[in-house]
């Protein structure tokens, strides 16, 4: 009875972060006046985001709640998971854990940016840490990259399963395979909540083992006999990195790492041990024309098509060390990121015209769960609320379905957007606030000091150009002292379009000689009539609106 | 022997335009001083194509050999093989010859260019025409739009045998199936060269039928009671137009279509008599609202993602009429344009989160032939040189390997890039020149006016914005009269900027008086070293480059 006048303790749930991708970046953890921060990640602009280099999660939640904050927990070691860190430890001194690949990958970043005071402290597998009110049970899983790790939150009011991005491989290169046992053991103790990947949830069935792409890489290199081979791929999925350094032993090639994200981070995870690669299999880059075409294995990056990679300046012939020619064979471990198609088709079409060889075939496979892998990871954990994460809404979508099917009541699955916050007790769930969140861009140096203003201009910029008009006027009389002069840049060729310019000038100065008429004196207003006429005048000779800047300078 | 001195007749085959499509949008056959073209039709740019619209193919051999031309005869009425005529027949005044609904849309788009002297002539599938020495004959073939053809050329030196875009499909909706008893009859008679559709070379068995995806359609029906029924589709495909009709007749529905190439495409269909629609079936988009849900299907554009089209519009609640609710199904009748998924994406990502219910299944079949039907109709043609045509360079690849493998020499297979010169005569085949054909590009009314210096600097532009210097000095004097003023767009938040603004204009007076003091008084020079020195600045201060332009006025 005592309790009857209290609020019951409740946990919060936020993501904050991830585009258009719910709870990939960020997730926050609040509970008695704590917050515990789930991973710290960048997305990735889209096309239209012009100039835009990367964009981070909006902090402010966190900056109003700064004390609140415990420290920082890593699921594993992708951009879109620790690509944030140097933004957020310049703010924030608290702690951040991980496994061991995980950390080097931060210290490598860390390296490089500005900040020199943080603190990260390795986990091994299976390891719990306490921060504030929450304790943290690391657990293995599986996933494009090693190490990688679900999370069990102990939190004041019950247990928040996390699984980060995953996959079940029965037969994984590195490290064995995801600790369903402990899973099922904690779903028996009883699971409040459970974050679920949702990038695969569209496709039935399973994602093959990891290791089938070694066996399909021995199968080509034995169809390879007499060619350089170069292998394509994601330079974080060093378990990849690992498979095609053993079918180059096993064939008795030479490896040549390409690519400056490739050889950073080869030579990551040979420091740390994490690969293993006998001693004179890998030689220097400056060797590579040393050996016959028959003894050397690329491993290069550049398998999404990205114009300025090692792969994409080897196909153009721009590579300082490696041209494409006939005979080579490509094969693309990897599989175009949604957008990255036509890229992706640039490349190769550009390497067979120099007479490569391009092989896809089985040379990849997923780093994330498919349904059947979903369904049987819910059906271990058993958590009375389920949040689908990581995914676009569609994703989200088609695994609460998944999950509805298995029986959750529906109004016990929660479809999150960035800015949520869903609060949770044993006996209710409900979203109770929404922040706007807008997604903080990076460009350059500057964090967050581009936004929809300078991309709308950039935008109208990139499709019709720009053209200036500088006036200058005598002060008092108001009286052309010089001009109009007509600038103009990606616009049209100046030298074809005299007439056009000639047409421009000529308009300004009947814009300028009404206003003149009507004693009209203020040059904003001026400046306005115009960037109308002009855009009149060129939309009706060229059915184009580059933008307008009427420049006036006054002299005395 | 009275031929021993004497060069042997050739045909030439140049293809021209067409991006990185070769033989897509035009190809040339001269023969005898004389040259016919095939197809007159548009690229559409890459997202690095900044601001263009269309790309139209370089007609400048064509210019210098004015009066060769014989005309131009269309394969069939998609943008990519009409789209360029209003270009083309405000320089040349040849006649043009296709089938009804090719020509039918072909006058739809010249009624909307400012051309008027033309003369499109209609031939019956089955026809032949002749056109100086070349005589012509239209054969039936399917696509995804109605009326397609293949052309058998007759030169003086041998059969030109052109594919056009086809499948192979024994039950289309409209005009039977391809007429395979005449490719066979003209393959025994003997065809000097094939250029064949490679769009699909890479993809194993055959195509469906176009009548399959009318099944789908009315099982989606079936399943869908309830809903208000909205199809996306493309709108050339009148033939899928006609099924979703059948559809909504079946199931009682009226029928809205929306989108201008939609309507367009529908209009022109119902006068030529191609579409079959009941008279009471098809409602005016302005009494779409005046029918329950399930008395309504909704036939619009936009299943690529176009943010403009009546679909987006549908799913961001900014169309005037319809609105996505709970309850909507929306199917797409289409596949994603490679480099198109992700505004598809975008576009299901909003109609589900509006509460629809988005359904793929089956909902869409190719129409270009798949290996099967490439093998089937080469075997049936038998040509003896063989050009793969209408594909990347990957795709042709593939569909010389098919060929290949089926014991066609290779060296009578010729894989050519646009402005390639084929000689062919029943003794030898080779390229014998090549032209240097810039792809000539469309921003709104200009043609070819926009090239790669323009394209560059919107790129800049687009990336990193603009920084504008404005300095007015005293003539002879070289002393400031005005400025220095600094304007910038799409760079940085001015708002948020001054210190840096500020910045800059002290390095524009520091430069400035170092010129001075070094008696510089060429204007470009000073304009080069403020360049040079706020490039410098703004990079170490910010790790951008935006455009930067001083502009130096001059007063008395």
């Amino acid at each position: 009875m005592a309790e009857r006048g209290r609020k019951r303790k409740k946990v919060k749930i936020i993501p904050i972060g991830g585009l258009d991708k719910i709870g990939q970046n960020m997730t926050l953890i609040e509970c008695d006046e704590q917050i515990l921060v789930v991973d710290c990640g960048v997305a990735f602009p889209g096309t239209d985001m012009l100039g835009i280099d990367l964009i981070i999660p909006n902090f402010d939640y966190l900056r109003q709640n700064y004390d609140k904050v415990v420290g920082v927990v890593l699921t594993h070691g992708h951009e879109d998971h620790i690509g944030a860190l140097p933004y957020f430890l310049r703010e924030f001194q608290v702690p951040v854990y991980g496994t061991g690949l995980t950390l080097a990958l931060v210290e490598n970043k860390m390296q490089e940016s500005t900040v020199k005071k943080y603190t990260l402290n390795k986990v091994q597998v299976g390891d719990t840490v306490t921060l504030g009110c929450f304790s943290i049970e690391f657990i293995r899983t599986n996933h494009s990259i090693g190490e990688s790790v679900a999370l069990a939150i102990t939190t004041p009011v019950g247990v928040i399963f996390h699984t980060g991005d995953f996959k079940v491989d029965y037969t994984p290169i590195h490290g064995g395979m995801i600790d369903l046992p402990r899973f099922a053991e904690l779903g028996k103790k009883g699971v409040l909540a459970m974050l679920s990947d949702s990038t695969n949830a569209e496709r039935p069935g399973y994602t093959m083992s990891e290791r089938t792409v070694g066996k399909t890489l021995l199968d080509i290199f034995d169809r390879s006999e007499d060619s350089r081979i170069i292998v394509a791929t994601f330079a974080s999925n060093v378990d990849r990195v690992q498979q095609i350094f053993n079918a180059a032993r096993d064939h008795n090639r030479k490896v040549v790492v390409m690519g400056r994200s490739m050889v950073n981070v080869v030579s990551t995870a040979l420091e740390i041990g994490y690969l293993d690669i006998p001693d004179d299999v890998m030689i220097d880059i400056v060797d590579v024309n040393e050996y016959p075409d028959n003894e050397i294995v690329i491993i290069t990056t550049g398998s999404q098509g990205e114009p300025l990679s090692a792969l994409s300046r080897m196909a153009s012939g721009e590579h300082r060390f490696v041209s494409i020619k006939a005979g080579d064979k490509v094969i693309f471990s990897s599989k175009p990121v949604p957008g990255n198609e036509k890229m992706v088709n640039h490349v190769i079409n550009a390497l067979m015209q120099k007479g490569a060889e391009v092989v896809f075939e089985n040379a990849h496979v997923s780093g994330h769960a498919s349904q059947e892998e979903l369904k049987l990871v819910y059906g271990l954990i058993k958590p009375r609320y389920f949040i689908p994460v990581h995914g676009e809404y569609k994703h989200l979508q088609a695994h609460s379905n998944l999950i509805a099917e298995m029986g959750h009541p529906e109004e016990n699955i929660f479809m999150m957007t960035v800015g949520d916050v869903l609060e949770l007790d044993k006996v209710t769930g409900e979203v109770t606030d929404h922040f706007d969140m807008e997604d903080i861009l990076v460009d350059g140096l500057g964090v967050g000091d581009v936004g929809n203003i300078v991309l709308r201009d950039r935008k109208l910029l990139s499709e019709n150009g720009l053209l200036i008009i500088v006036l200058t006027l005598k002060h008092g009389t108001g009286l052309i002292e010089a001009g109009p002069d007509i600038v103009s840049r990606g616009f049209v060729y100046v030298r074809e379009s005299e007439v056009l310019l000639e047409g421009c000038r000529k308009v300004v100065m009947e814009v300028f000689d009404s206003c003149k008429q009507r004693r009209m004196n203020d040059w904003g207003g001026i400046k306005i009539e115009i960037r109308d006429a002009l855009r009149e005048y060129l939309w009706r000779e060229t059915k184009r609106t580059p933008m307008i800047l009427p420049i006036i300078t006054e002299v005395r």
